[in-house]
């Protein structure tokens, strides 16, 4: 049995080598240090690398099962995987502490206007007076109830929040007070303070959100993306924005990535922005070498796996 | 029964009169506007003004009830209200959730790099690389565990950070992982990445911390005061911020306020400083009136009060 990584897993890699003393396992520090005749014979791939397309897969005959460390697959050829049978696994639940920190860092810089006071410190004024927004107050709407809205719903039940989830079916989703279909949304949105997206790339998500959304949406709504760029057109967003039928944005995916300097995205006022970061966090790989290792001693014993495993027909 | 208020509570005047239609309500924009012959007369004040002071009781031969719309009674002659006998309930719980909402406002900007994030935003630089702490693996510290910290540290929780709480006896308390005495604090220290202090002001807490406080935490410690700012002098807190004792500090109180554009604090690059504002809300003037609301019709059936009575001695 050959794994192959495509990083370098720094402590990980001694772990897993002596839990697993009979697997051979070979760490590239990046994929274009792989021999071909090693990927000829492997038979586990873990990455979360974009270089892993349809002509990689082509290039490894003997792949049976790749470890995504990430969560997000929608840069790999699915329907290439379906085809050659090959199992496909990812990094869901890895990321969902770190994603809901960001996603409250940005609604609390928002809700308690750190960057006007951080203004007022810098220069000099001491104002009492101000008053600011309360969280119990508020109502946030995810599109999505996986793993990672789950976990932020928690949190915002925490802090007194109103929460309504929206999923495919509207089935109910813990941690969310309310649930109702996606299809339905654009009859809800009114009812949202903070709209938070969260959902993964897949056809049927692909700029699923138009210009009609944010119109059916309070002009007050917060908009926060940490799901994928790809939900919404930069030039949708982007005109909602302008035109103020949201009031503002935290967005940490982008429609291209990386965003670029000429991207009209700068130029707004109304707009934050982070470099597709909210997943990273320095735990993560230890976090994914865990749902490996499970799922390892599964694929020693019976070749089947337990855990994140990934449906290549829906993309998640 | 005259219930005089050296504030308007603007919807909440209407109320208290439809409540209690047996009373009179007489309410002012500030104390100046007070009648001597209303003080002279008036049974009940709501204020939480600080003109309200040994004089001003001296002026007020009929009062028997203080209700102060804010939590901290530092400012009020205390040895007087208890000679003259004189009751006194304060905003306990009302402020709880605003001030933890600012208090993980403060912990994310922080822990989110907030300000390098905003500055590369108007670089225009997308990078992707940047590795943020977690708070699922941080340990936050509270010096006091009433009501205010208690909301906070249920947050905390939510986060799946550690919670360590302080008080006078050490006794367990809901929401902490942990509970110590004060007294010992200086060898607890150590285990607290983020330090935060909630004490009220009272003759125990006056410069309770001092360099020997700031000395004893870890270089890489946050120190947060949400409580009042006569807990540490601004020449200690200075001095540990200068020679980098702790790493920074989000401060909200200080021990002189309104803070002087001279203060050697606006000098220093590791303090954020808000003005005493993490207690303000747009719901507290409510709240504090329900509580009035309660206490008032056990005052009218019985002459005793029920909720958030202040003990006169311990100053809390």
């Amino acid at each position: 049995m050959l794994i192959v990584s495509l990083m370098r897993l720094g402590d990980e890699e001694k772990y897993l080598r002596e839990q697993f003393p009979n697997v051979t396992f070979e760490f590239y520090k990046h994929p274009a240090e792989l021999p071909e005749d090693t990927q000829r014979k492997m038979d586990v791939l873990i990455s979360f690398h974009h270089a892993v397309d349809e002509a990689f897969i082509d290039a490894s005959p003997n792949l049976k099962w790749i470890a995504w460390y990430a969560t997000g697959v929608n840069s790999l050829p699915l329907d290439k995987l379906e085809q050659r049978e090959i199992k496909l696994t990812n990094g869901k639940g890895v990321h969902a502490q770190q994603l809901s920190e960001w996603l409250f860092a940005y609604i609390l810089d928002d809700y308690k206007q750190l960057k006007s006071v951080y203004q007022e410190q810098q220069d000099k004024i001491f104002n009492g007076k101000r008053i600011t927004k309360s969280l119990d107050e508020a109502t946030i709407m995810f599109l999505g109830t996986g793993a990672i809205p789950q976990r932020a719903a928690a949190i915002a039940k925490a802090f007194g929040m109103t929460t309504i989830g929206l999923n495919t079916t509207g089935h109910a989703v813990t941690n969310f007070d309310e649930t109702y279909k996606l299809a339905d949304r654009l009859s809800l949105y009114q009812q949202a303070d903070i709209v938070v997206n969260v959902l993964p790339e897949t056809k049927a998500t692909y700029h699923l959100l138009s210009l009609e959304d944010f119109k059916a949406m309070n002009d007050q709504t917060l908009f926060v993306n940490i799901g994928r760029g790809t939900i919404v057109s930069t030039q949708d967003i982007v005109h909602a924005l302008k035109n103020k039928h949201i009031r503002a944005a935290y967005l940490d995916v982008f429609e291209e990535e990386p965003l670029s300097k000429e991207s009209p995205l700068y130029e707004l006022d109304n707009v934050y922005i982070t470099s597709h970061i909210t997943g990273n966090g320095a735990s993560n790989r230890k976090k994914a070498t865990q749902i490996l290792k499970s799922n390892l001693e599964h694929f020693l014993n019976s070749g089947s796996l337990i855990e994140n495993v990934v449906d290549l027909k829906k993309g998640y």
